[in-house]
């Protein structure tokens, strides 16, 4: 649960700094192992990926499957020419040309070519694939090059090591690309940031704690621990939104049976399971990734600007502050 | 594999900042998924950890299970002494106490009654474990309380975001501190100094390539990538690691059918499948861990530094250079 919440989370600073462009999962060989490879790809395109090349979990989760091309296919032909040719055979109508295996630019100019053959037979070249070199400067070069040769259509994407950085660094300097396959930075849930190379751990520290305990006469008996630093709040919780003109203004936490004042707010947390029985619908992935989408455009801008660090409000009732200094008092005492 | 590469040089490196000491896998709640969990502990194992608290994959790998006990157990419980005594009724020859809960210094003393007790039926008391606060001073506090009281025999254990950094501060300090478990930067390969706060994208950059494709005459066609910093080295490799008086030298890569000169040369590389048939005996778990301990001891100290930047030299055969150059040549011409 806490890698698929981590997943998610890039996937959306992906998407968020890619703004409308595509975002496609090249992970799967950088997960830890082939589990969280087909739970990862779940997890991202619920936070906003587009798709992914990992066939089985497109499968699984019937989401988009969207790849290009491996440098191995092309290496495993007499020249990259004869390769493009091949491989749009079988994909005329949605061929990805992946142009660096030796050279970006003469890669390029043989991906024209293939485009002039596809027009003869009614098709569009789809796209090109930088996966090295720099970037912003090849970027450039080889939208010029397509745009000259009449293939305004056919769009550039770019892998290599990307993180939601690197796209809005690219983006915020001009480069003209369409789309960017993420593998390493997406499927860790890397907390690196590539151009500054600051980081820190990566992991969401979500963890199972005893809060209360229901005694034989059907009372609460709320549960602490007041380790240094590591203090619990007590009792079982809801959690409430407020929400203003459609945009999050700061969340509440609470005990389940308090009834906090004031206008729109929302309830985060619903039974799954009650009294051993599943007491809940659950929606499809799309159905989700839907919910979370719209989610994402309630949490106001600042809150996903990559340059700044502002932490969205979480507060604490004052009624479970109050439980939470008596008990503490009252452990302490132990 | 990547991954398990990762973790097993993880373990390695907190294995070798523990020095002598114990170290356990808690990670479980925060690897990727399940499978990455027990995927895991393998590698972790193999690289030198003790033990994991994670009885499914002890189980599964045959190695150690060594646990203490949860915060809830104690919080279930109407106090923390009380709780001490029902968990050493079922492991009085091996219990190690957790005692943070509430106030560390306090949950030693409890401890000490514990031990008392456990010493009228036979027993002394294994352990207790610090899970926050200052590790330093109160680590020296505990073993004062426990030394005073005649436990000196009684191990202190220390968990808590620990890495291989922290585990060597601790130690360099003079912390009596005889075991550690180590949850999130272990099972996670964390590359991220918890100390400086310095870190980097946690992944291993292993990636399959084509080199060689044999045709149908069975003679050998080189193949190679050009693309800009990501050139491949072509052919089939032997990688011979030369050994002078138990220490590594160096590795040199070769193509595999060179014969370097040279004494004391080991080539690392055999065949696992030849022709579609297994021809290899895979080792137990505990028969590659055992490998690997002794690989390690011959890794000159310098390159386990914490503190150095040191890289071991990896160098390629002068042949092996000379194709590379002509292949590079040669496809820039395509």
């Amino acid at each position: 649960m806490n890698y698929q919440s981590l997943i998610a989370t890039k996937a959306s600073r992906l998407a968020n700094a890619a703004k409308e462009r595509t975002i496609l999962d090249f992970g799967a060989r950088r997960a830890h192992g082939r589990d969280a490879a087909i739970i990862g790809v779940r997890a991202a395109y619920i936070g906003g990926i587009t798709g992914t090349s990992l066939v089985v979990a497109a499968k699984k989760w019937k989401i988009p499957c969207i790849g290009t091309m491996p440098h191995k296919f092309i290496q495993d032909r007499p020249s990259e020419l004869q390769a493009f040719r091949e491989y749009v055979e079988s994909f005329p109508h949605n061929a990805i040309l992946l142009i660096d295996t030796y050279d970006t630019i003469l890669g390029a100019k043989n991906a024209v070519t293939i485009g002039k053959e596809l027009r003869k037979k009614g098709y569009d070249l789809r796209g090109v694939r930088l996966d090295s070199g720099d970037m912003l400067s090849l970027s450039k070069k080889v939208r010029e090059i397509l745009d000259e040769a009449g293939y305004k259509a056919t769009k550039i994407f770019a892998s290599s090591d990307l993180d939601e950085f690197r796209i809005d660094d690219f983006l915020s300097k001009g480069a003209p690309i369409d789309g960017f396959g993420v593998g390493t930075a997406l499927i860790t849930g890397a907390n690196y940031n590539s151009i500054t190379k600051e980081g820190g751990i990566s992991a969401l520290n979500g963890v199972y704690k005893m809060v209360e305990k229901i005694d034989e006469m059907g009372r609460s008996i709320p549960k602490i621990k007041t380790s240094e630093d590591k203090i619990l709040l007590p009792r079982r919780k809801q959690v409430y939104r407020k929400i203003t003109d459609c945009q999050y203004v700061e969340d509440l936490i609470t005990m389940w049976d308090e009834k906090p004042e004031g206008g729109s707010l929302n309830p985060l947390l619903f039974p799954i399971i009650r009294e051993g029985k599943l007491v809940y619908n659950f929606p499809t992935v799309s159905e989700i990734k839907k919910h979370c989408l719209e989610q994402q455009d309630m949490l106001p801008e600042k809150y996903k600007d990559l340059h700044e660090d502002v932490s969205y409000p979480v507060n604490v009732s004052p009624k479970l502050s109050k439980m939470t200094d008596e008990l503490i008092k009252k452990y302490s005492r132990h």
